[in-house]
């Protein structure tokens, strides 16, 4: 039974991406064998598993053929598919190793674990293609540091800026995601591992079961006696040793878990405590809307009347079959469908902290496709993004011919400014404002309205506003903001936000 | 390449229902191998496309074996499925008929179209799984018109209920969505036929070349000439004869379309008007959350200290491996995971209105994975309610021992209601409330404290006592509310809600 | 006290429209006791109130100053105002009647009534403002049946439209969600009435006791004695007669409640069933998205590229102290602000479906605001829309030159659906490729490039080139498409969507 | 004209707190102001504003008296109210001074300064109140390290655990939420400085005519010479000196409006990067979740069933007027209330990322009254967190008794663990699991079953039985987890998560 595939057909944003290779059922499925796998090293290196045993579940876990549908369809029975795998990786493990699988554990510590596994396989490539993407943005920002256009608000013309800002303003966005990434990367990723109920208590069991049994030396340096007595077991919760309390047998596991797998450590068992897996969605979030800006802005560029820049062209992408002369911003327009997606899902993951007692029925359910979508979806943006801006072509000539289209009017800002001291603020502006009304209405240059104006001919030179009205001198600091960007003298994480 | 597989594996609420199967990327990929020759076939209905090509066109989406996996990775070129799609279909038709294929259509068409039908195909069977909840909870509200339960207000017994009420409750809204499905399915549910720009102009032009080329007879009762000469077309657009308008070809067309495919007539074509998908996602949520309220009920009535409700067992269902003795709420599980998703999905949905233009640049490709997890989870959970409903067992003396758990506190508000004539309401209410206060710090039962009050003996007999303290006379209108509801007197449909 | 006032400094969209009017603490506040009052005059109509004392609650009600900050304030001790109101409206009675105020009731009860009266206070305006939205679109739709403009899909021109079809598209979705609001103002809005738990208990116990005093003729014919019988009340839930059971009387309180306060009649209690309240969430979600549209599609056709609608002007709205030349679409920029929150906002309201026991612990509190803030922000926008629709200036001019901008390539797609059975299907459109590609790369019109074409020149006269370059001959059924939705051919309701 | 007030009647959990005062519309005003006055400083530190007139300005917007709700009103002309709040400052100031006000700026400066003043003197106190939450559930996780209560895993009791333990996890989420606001007080709150378009234009531009006219020795140490000659001014932006280029004196007005305000300095300009704002809705919902969490356990222990917490008693609170018997936890569900609505409000905010251009049509403004919502309701429930874990009161006695109730199944998992070796673990748990269905279908305890099965009584003593089935033995790590919690041994901020 294969099953219908998972291709991204409707969410080509993630199609064929690592993002998609990484948070399939397949990786998901691989992701909870490694982590039982683990879970089996770890316990060996504590003394209460035998080596042996971790051998072989680990060998199980890594060529076990599981039918990962028949799992999903038996995970209705449990709601989970954790006892399914159990079941299925203790029959691959077979002999006397087979009663080592899972452990004192509970499908929680798996899912959790594999949950942030497969995380941290995702947000790896995502954090490198953030990389990219930035250091494509600040190409495009270095070469167009000067290249004026025009700056828009409210869908209008404001006032000019550059193509440099612009695209030092996106690279901005990706790094401020990257952070935010990273942040997760370096010890926001922990493992789960709590037992049934959060209190570790079977796993610490086994630990006494296996010190009475003579197991534990090689994880304890040899604590020895105590255990329980085979046959007549009177004292079964004697045992530990005062050197070795059901406390630090725990953290020493956890401890051991987390470097088995490579995850980090977290403060307290987190089954219904969700931190890890609402910073996991809020960084995606982050990310997907950092990425949306930059397509939402290119989308508009590319706009037929604005034509200001131009998506990369491969392999007839972006064509129309009925319209041969349709180019459209298809990398865009996926990046914009995930971006408009994920913060609604990781809503959907932030609300399910509020989740009852030591796990909820249903609210850790609802997480999990919610964040596989975020990562996939955030993943695949991000896979795009490093394409669009690599490839992202700019117009020059286009925005200098649509800021020329308003025939002076974007610095009508200026003017005014100059103006005012000169004539006083109020007959400035009212003589500006209609000036430009005029200019529009007869769609004559500012200037040869200006020029008609005894007011201002007499307190500005023809020289002085061919400079004024060149949109070229009223670019403010743009340019320093981008070298200052690019430079990182406000590097993420100095006191400067 | 068979891809990884969509299992539910992450989603088991929906893994292996009908919703999972009528929603996955072969049911979508048939769906617009559907929609693809339902055009055909209604372009030759209208006589612009040969009928022996639409037959072949019809065979060949019904026999074509397309990779789905390759289509979506192809898709991320053109930012949706169907233009690789038409290229796979054409080449499956082969010879002459080919060029027929997608007659002047355009991707969305297809796509919007296929999306009505998967949603159909899911809503039917969903539909019929909320009729059998439906039935399943009015056998219950029957059988429990008279078992009598706590109320519960924010956490704490209130005044006694009955169990038969609480079902005849889950059941109305379980039917007002059923209400809400159905009107999707009563004409919701339209074709998409726009053409490239919502004006059907290529769909009409292909019929005047058609119509010049003497094909239009068929369709059009022998509208006759003035159409495209062959070779020296000077009058390309005089064609369209008086009696055949562009309009008249396209509602025509669309009827035709509309026949074919099953789906109902939209008024504009609706590309950039959402209303069938919004009102799609709106029924969906509104489903979701119907259940969901069912399954949080369920998980609160079993919780081990109410104990009120069990679920159905089988096959080991609700097991626990380690813990021998648990018996999870399963069912109400899988429906709340869904119940908690589905909203914020649907929200995306909404949002997706704001649709720019013709055909946005990332907004319509942000609905489709969104309607899609809409469907098969609301789909999953209605599946999951109809065995919930039909083998949910109600406990009558758990409800009985916890009512009796406050000791008379809970119709203490009656009391109230009958002292305040006797003794004033002031002090009617003073003395009740020190009494229960008495009985809660003394864990008595309020009778005996009462029976000690001058003041109560006074006014009020011990029978009348024994009667105003027993629960089961206190249930209002409970019973004769569960007799309307199950007896439709208010109707659906009616003038009352 | 007065309190902070709440004024829509942060949402302009509503500032001092209706909709803020008729949803402010004070609006609520007002329909709170308008609940109390109309509950008494029901109870009164039943013979449980005395007559006069529901026309002193009534009066009171009417009159009474409530501070509403204290009020407010005080409802951190219950979690509802209700409870305070309810004490502020005893004392304001006074004298006998204070004691029949909120008689049986419970805070649950008036609130919700009086967010459904709230509701339906500002659900009317906004229906009439959707009805002169849709009037003023449709007189832009007939006004510019045939005004051309180029359809933009993904951000690119694609093919002709007209301004017409578009105008008429954004009156169907306004229709379309007039439909639904009407569906709510046409039944949908419920009084609600179930005492403490839902089943009515206490009212009709109260009845009971009334009987028993000898108050309940006037409402019940007469049913006469059988009552309490003060002093020695000893059959106290013996009293009522076959002919009056608890339901009926049940049944009779909640038609005349409704019939007081205008409301609809529920089939059940709906304290925990939130079929009423995610209907208008529902129904507010889609008429933002739907206004939505328009006021996408406002700015994106205002830029100052393409410059094809001006919005209204007015008072010096849209613009800018510093920028003179700058008119921004106010109005569209509102009805976006609103149209992006309400859909979020619904949902979490939808989610409150989600609600446990007879009242939850929290799940009902997190509804009100969001209801709020649905209410006034829908609201807003639909009467800005009035002025928007009513003022929105097409620009005919700017439309012909933006179409024209592009030389001939928005009807390259009509050039290919012509040439393929002239020339071969491949042939015709590799030919009609490469001529696009040029007539960009070379700035020409793309009929000088075909000119130059002996492929072309062999099959198409200079009249039919003509003919097909002319995007006046290519809007397909748009003017008849126009006409059937301003005809209201396909009316809602009707069978066809 | 006050306006309606916004006193938190919807919305209980706000009403009165310290961040309803400081996010209403007068704590927003007064933010503008105060960002307008901070303006004028910083730019009178560099000398192109008099000393003087900022010391008017600074006074004027200390004493001026706005009429909010008529600023609100007119803020709908221009779709923001600094247009209007700018005019009304003006006129306050009167005088020379009055040039000087808003000078070089835009509305989306003093907007977005002001809103992250608003942040910023919200979350002060917010931040104190999670510490004062978290030192009081601190103090409750040392005073019941070692309270044994059930641990509950889908409504079940599963395996015994502390309320210390839950106690510890619910402070861990506090300081994570606390970790996360103070970030954002560290450096997560910027100004706002970009000018109309981002470059800062226009504050360089009054800064080179300040320079010509004299003015800018006091900021830049005598750059001297090259400004514009008043008169003829021809040479308008030859002006800088190489000492002095636009992006120096951009970074200098910047920092020192950064020190006027107190808030942090941005990498760039963030009109349209919205890494703040989104920044700032994160944190909130992330807060919100998790005090959330805390409220749902806290309604759900207080359950009548289970009454195993008390919240605090204080003014009557939690009554009902109708149920002298009830006691509401009514802190619980205000803060739930609030916990359900931020993450949906934080998505519409995270949502906002999407902003097209260097300012939105609609995008921006849809931020506000999201934020403003984020603010406060997070903000009220941070409050009443305080006064919740202050005066939560556990119930040993019920825990333990509720503990008991299954009669020894809480511990099944440890039997199974420890009679495993004992008789294989097919028998092991064949025999318990027929154990555990007997007890339950005979309503005995767990112990009397096995006492009368020789497998068991043959390999356990009585004392080891007693020993097994004793809840308080089967805590697992419980008290260390609590120790090393509070220990903070792994602090935030240390490599541990």
């Amino acid at each position: 039974m294969s099953g219908d595939p998972d291709s991204g057909l409707l969410s080509p944003v993630r199609a064929g991406t690592p993002a998609e290779a990484s948070t399939g059922d397949e990786a998901w499925l691989r992701a909870m064998l490694d982590a039982e796998a683990a879970l089996a090293r770890a316990q060996a290196r504590l003394g209460t598993v035998p080596p042996e045993a971790a051998d072989a579940i680990t060998a199980a876990a890594g060529s076990a053929r599981i039918d990962v549908v028949e799992l999903a369809r038996g995970s209705r029975a449990t709601a989970n598919p954790v006892v399914g795998l159990v079941k299925a990786l203790t029959s691959a493990v077979g002999g006397s190793a087979a009663e080592y699988v899972h452990r004192g554990s509970t499908s929680q510590d798996i899912f959790d674990t594999a949950m942030m596994l497969v995380a941290d396989r995702t947000l790896r490539p995502l954090a490198a293609d953030l990389d990219a993407t930035a250091e494509a943005l600040a190409e495009l920002a270095r070469t167009h540091r000067d290249t004026i256009m025009a700056g828009r608000t409210l869908t209008a013309h404001a006032v000019p800026t550059t193509f440099g800002l612009k695209a030092a303003g996106w690279r901005q966005l990706v790094l401020d995601a990257a952070v935010r990434i990273r942040r997760l990367l370096d010890g926001g990723l922990p493992v789960s591992l709590g037992g049934a109920a959060g209190t570790l208590a079977a796993y610490v069991e086994y630990a006494r079961l296996a010190e009475g049994a003579g197991m534990g030396q090689a994880g304890r340096g040899g604590a020895g006696g105590g255990g329980l007595e085979v046959g007549t077991v009177d004292q079964p919760h004697a045992a530990p040793s005062p050197a070795a309390p059901a406390g630090d047998y725990a953290e020493r596991l956890v401890d051991a878990f987390a470097e088995e797998t490579g995850l980090a450590v977290p403060v307290l068992p987190w089954h219904s405590l969700r931190t890890p897996v609402a910073d996991l969605a809020g960084a995606l979030a982050f990310t997907a809307g950092a990425l949306g800006k930059l397509a939402v802005d290119v989308a508009t560029l590319t706009r037929t009347e604005l034509g200001e820049v131009v998506e990369p062209a491969a392999d007839g992408r972006g064509g129309s079959s009925a319209m041969p002369h349709k180019r459209n911003p298809v990398l865009a327009t996926l990046i914009r469908s995930a971006a408009l997606q994920v913060p609604v899902l990781a809503a959907g993951v932030t609300q399910s902290m509020l989740t009852e007692d030591e796990r909820s029925a249903g609210v850790w359910h609802a997480e999990w496709q919610l964040v596989r979508e975020c990562l996939r979806l955030t993943g695949g943006a991000a896979h795009t993004a490093v394409e669009l801006a690599r490839g992202l072509s700019a117009q020059p000539e286009r925005m200098a011919a649509n800021l020329a289209s308003t025939h002076g009017l974007i610095v009508s800002e200026r003017l005014s400014a100059v103006l005012a001291p000169l004539l006083g603020k109020t007959k400035a502006k009212e003589l500006l404002g209609a000036a430009s009304q005029r200019a529009v209405r007869e769609d004559r240059p500012l200037r040869e309205v200006l020029d008609e104006l005894p007011a201002v001919t007499a307190v500005l030179t023809p020289a002085a506003l061919d400079a004024l009205l060149d949109p070229a001198g009223y670019t403010g600091a743009a340019g320093e903001l981008v070298d200052r960007a690019l430079e990182g003298a406000w590097e993420p994480g100095s006191k400067k936000l």
